[in-house]
């Protein structure tokens, strides 16, 4: 948590949190809650109801989070949500953010973001699940933590089930899966029925129920003002790979609108794709983050993440929601299948 | 409330509370919150959410408390709610009495049944609607409160929209309307642009908007053991009656299957009607409260509540749930209209 030098959900919430506000001291809370998130270097987007996409913003961000009262919060969510398991967290906090309150996804870090949010506004955490009750991880869960694919989905069920009941699973590549807990993992070993692996080439035991995850590849988006301070934007990215747990070596491509760039991709023995604005201004994506005025002005739709989306590909999904490195750097990263 | 002597929600659940629970704690925790509201008289039912038909609950309780996570509550509340105006006021409280929280119908009761109920338990009402908003009345909830109905609906929405817009309204032919807010009512005046009245055969003022409520009568079911206390029973029918701020000359018919009651039917001037278990067993409401054990065991579905539907004819509906006035009396009202 904040205060013990650990934010160990909202860290990892990559693909943001969408805030969205319905009245005037909504919109007012709305910002103070954004600016204390983006210090925090956590992606985040404050919409007016009136104008949320609700239906794209359920599919695109990590939790999403209703300013307003509850039961505006509940019946908004009773028209979107569709079932435990494909819900994202939804999160309702009052305009004086007195409360936090998980209202779904409890299960799946709605809990963990709400007291994390709870002790950032000195606030309350309505929680009201069972105490001994905890998030499970689930194999989607951590296919997508480790940003891989799963190779053979058939075998999802058996091992999501020896999950939830507690039985030791073996994670074959990785050596940690943050945030969520993970007592019952065991990493590195094929000592159990049930192995989640990386290695996904490897034959394992035929007694075995083996789900196999492909790593998928990064592509890094990098916007940046005029004046291109590469060394800032080594450092950032070193920062966000240490974010996402991975190495260099998964940096597919890394993308942008300045041809500067190219000279800090080569350093790092990376792929370079420089992006025209014209690219920028055809591509739709219904989870890009909405241009800031002063990309509007500029008559652009997005720089970091739509160039890290059309530098990974057809394949490629936004995994890192842009985040400001400084004054005039943004990075993006998309992951994609490589070819 | 209940420390200032004033419990001015709840004891005006006349309807009475539906608790509906869906694990064992949760329903050791309704169980304690049963008890408590039992004790105050409140007409109070606990379901487990197996066994619930949650849809009959939604019409026929004034409120509904789910007692388990937030979570479930809200994906049942999703189910079942249909629009602002025609959901009853849900609450959920988590299994360790810790939060009651307000999850619909804030402006129609539930942050008011939640502070009271919070404060009972010493719990948190989890109220996250802005301060200065408050339940407002409607034409609807005033002739229910009055017990009575409206003869001219075409005036509905324009008086509504008064009482929204909080301009004076007057009502004839009352002296209060329990337990809401009335700073915008002017009793037993014709002073006013809008008026509401229970003189429903006078000619008014063509200028006006006239709503006019045609008083219900009032049909009392008595549940007794053999040993007919008939002083209990009287003094039990005139502490309701002044519970529903009603005189004896609304009670239209006093009804039982004991014969007994007929002489204080008789002495009170009402007409009398004798119930028989065929009658009773042949029956069937939406509404009913779940037969207790003893009444299953005597193979009987109801007494009280079933008698005073019986009684009232065809046009009966439950409004005062049956309470239990002594260990062996329990007593239900309905309201009918006169042939």
């Amino acid at each position: 948590m904040e205060n013990g030098g650990r934010l160990t959900m909202i860290e990892n919430l990559w693909k943001g949190i969408a805030l969205i506000s319905a009245s005037e001291d909504g919109y007012k809370a709305g910002e103070i809650i954004k600016e204390k998130l983006r210090n925090l270097e956590i992606p985040v987007v404050h919409y007016r109801y009136q104008e949320a996409k609700i239906e794209d913003i359920w599919k695109c961000y990590n939790a999403v989070i209703f300013i307003m009262a509850l039961e505006g919060a509940t019946r908004i969510v009773c028209k979107y949500a569709k079932a435990k398991n494909e819900d994202p967290p939804v999160i309702c906090i009052d305009d004086k953010i007195n409360y936090v309150i998980p209202l779904i996804g409890g299960h799946w870090g709605a809990n963990e973001i709400a007291k994390e949010l709870a002790q950032m506004f000195n606030a309350t955490a309505v929680i009201t699940t069972a105490a001994e009750l905890k998030g499970k991880l689930s194999v989607e869960k951590i296919a997508e933590i480790l940003i891989a694919k799963i190779i053979n989905p058939e075998s999802i069920v058996r091992v999501n089930s020896a999950l939830l009941r507690d039985e030791i699973v073996c994670v074959i590549g990785a050596n940690k899966i943050p945030p969520l807990s993970q007592n019952n993992i065991k990493f590195n070993s094929e000592d159990c029925k049930y192995i989640i692996t990386l290695d996904y080439n490897k034959e394992y035991d035929s007694n075995k129920i083996i789900v196999k995850l492909k790593p998928l590849k990064l592509a890094i988006g990098i916007g940046s003002k005029k004046e291109v301070n590469l060394s800032e934007i080594r450092e950032g990215i070193y920062k966000i790979l240490e974010r996402l747990n991975v190495d260099i070596n998964r940096v597919g491509v890394i993308a942008s609108i300045r041809e500067e760039v190219r000279k800090l991709a080569e350093e790092l023995n990376v792929k370079f794709r420089l992006i025209n604005e014209n690219e920028i201004n055809n591509f739709t994506n219904p989870c890009l983050t909405p241009p800031s005025k002063t990309l509007t002005e500029l008559g652009l739709k997005g720089v970091a993440e739509v160039s890290a989306l059309i530098a990974g590909g057809k394949s490629s999904k936004l995994i890192l929601r842009k985040i400001p490195l400084s004054k005039s750097i943004t990075i993006a990263v998309a992951s994609y299948e490589e070819e």
